[in-house]
């Protein structure tokens, strides 16, 4: 072990509806280190994945896919890490072990099933950044795969929108259509900066800056015969206007609503909604856990693009634990360029062998 | 023939948005009957069949399946027929035939292909009443049929519900949901004198009256494990509360959305909507013509659930070519009590042999 606490963020309260996200909601301990019982070992922390998700996790409205987690409690979250020790025989010092860490140092866990997301897993072979096991190759790789290729059934030639682009999941969406073969893919982003960013190293073949360009106008010349699928995370009114551009049969992959997640104005749902009637065309929402057992299929395929040079480590890196609350903040501001990832110890010299 | 003069209705103006439908759009016109040229022949118009739709053919609005009807020109109408004169070598006089015959007594036709809804077609073994042709066996029947078991994909226990359950699609809808094997099938109607109605002749396992009833309270009720399938042809607030009482996997088959289609006050789309991705169900919407490569299966199994007494007439008759423009009208207020038709004339004595 190389530090003798445990630093982590404890809950201190519950958000109100439509708080912002903040390092209010925590308190900063150091503590002393759990100890694994048989059949347990301890973990590392070395990334965090700071999520949207997680601020449901805090908030006291009435849908979420998860339980809140308990004020008192460790903030819950995925990370990736190395056991440092263990009392489990099938899990050795030095392997790498994806699972819920918890925003924390250390912790002790043991393997569990395929449960709604604390599932865990040993990661024999890892691909260095081992942030790339929560971002490209991981989650979010897993998730822009599911959603992009199953759900929205993307086929050769098609045309493809990608809302919240240069987002965590989008960043690889984007770049995942144009690999498998989309005739045009674009995405809206926030910033000049990072609509360059998805064009000079996503592969997007446009993107638009919904806060500076009419994205209605910027649609109709994009996609003068219409979008045949819609990646979308976001919802709100970005969603509502790309609902007039469908292409007869389209696809609209609901992913996300970040825009009008936490909003409590009175919401407005997609307006437009009946051009699914005009233009023939289905809206489905997913969660990537629910193809857990076809999560080795994605994450082979993420892999080898990634060898190949074809997939992009679209990772936007935070150091340090004390960063979580503002990590997970930023992704309701557009702060993040890329998948969110939180470093919280450096990369092992050593990796285990197979 | 019985008369010698066409009595019509012509379109007068077009209709300002959110103005209601009502006889002032139109002029009443007794003309000369129209002569059949080679290739063609007179079809004297028995029933008409009025739908919402016919609304859009007069507005305003940018969003249409079809063309506005030009001023001056007789109504738009699908119906059915007799051939009462014919130069055209496969029609003959005493042939049932069913086409757009828009809203007059006479019209001159000739074959048509598969364009949509323009299409037309000799009805060879006519059921009678005619007027089913338009309705439970037709246009109404069809829609139900492909809404609810392809692009709903009914499945054997599945928990349904159909809004505008009562209506004319809605009241097909419901009876087929029952007739293939669904575990239980609500509807929505207006009045408790169709919810009654609904339950004691279509099948249906409960009725709401959403106009005295809290249909999110009756859901609850009557989904406590959620709703698999929702045949939806209103929107607006209903098909909104409906949508939090999604079943994992649900389907989302959006056939119309009457409730706010001639709205000019600002539109609210299905807020609930991000249900879709907590219950991993999806929303699609479907026009019938589409699926007109296989009408012949669908008409077949309807006539058969007819003709098994299974599947009840659920037809409501106006009497006369003067009550259209009322009859359209009467769609939008909830007036109707399943498929509107008018009766232009009654139906043959003598049907055509094979």
């Amino acid at each position: 072990m190389t530090a003798d606490r445990n630093r982590c963020w404890r809950v201190a309260r519950h958000s109100h509806p439509g708080e912002p996200f903040s390092a209010e909601l925590f308190d900063w301990c150091e503590e002393a280190i759990s100890e694994p019982a048989d059949g347990e070992f301890l973990v590392r922390t070395i990334c965090l994945a700071p999520g949207p998700a997680q601020r449901g996790y805090l908030d006291k409205g009435k849908e979420r896919l998860l339980e809140r987690v308990a004020v008192g409690d460790v903030m819950r979250g995925r990370g990736v890490g190395q056991i440092v020790a263990s009392r489990h025989p099938e899990y050795s010092e030095g392997d790498i072990f994806l699972g819920s860490l918890g925003w924390q140092d250390y912790s002790v866990q043991r393997p569990r099933g395929k449960e709604f997301v604390f599932s865990t897993k040993k990661i024999t072979r890892p691909i260095l950044p081992l942030s790339t096991q929560l971002g490209v190759l991981g989650q979010a790789g897993v998730t822009a795969y599911f959603g992009l290729l199953e759900v929205g059934a993307l086929k050769q030639g098609d045309r493809v929108l990608v809302t919240a682009g240069a987002g965590g999941v989008g960043s690889v969406a984007g770049q995942l259509a144009g690999i498998n073969g989309a005739d045009i893919t674009a995405g809206t982003a926030s910033t000049d900066e990072k609509c360059a960013w998805m064009c000079d190293e996503l592969g997007y073949d446009a993107a638009i800056n919904y806060r500076t360009e009419s994205v209605d106008e910027r649609l109709a010349e994009l996609f003068p015969h219409g979008i045949d699928l819609i990646f979308d995370s976001v919802g709100g009114e970005i969603l509502d206007t790309a609902l007039t551009h469908l292409a007869f049969h389209a696809r609209v992959v609901i992913c996300g609503f970040i825009a009008t997640d936490y909003t409590i104005d009175p919401l407005s749902g997609p307006i437009n909604y009946r051009h699914l009637l005009y233009k023939r065309a289905r809206m489905e929402g997913f969660v990537s856990f629910d193809y857990w057992d076809r999560y080795a299929e994605a994450e082979q395929a993420l892999a080898g693009w990634y060898r190949d040079g074809r997939l992009f480590n679209s990772e936007d890196v935070d150091q340090g634990l004390e960063k979580m609350p503002d990590a997970v903040a930023s992704l309701f501001t557009g702060g993040n360029r890329g998948v969110k990832i939180c470093r919280v110890a450096p990369d092992p010299d050593r990796l285990p062998s197979e």
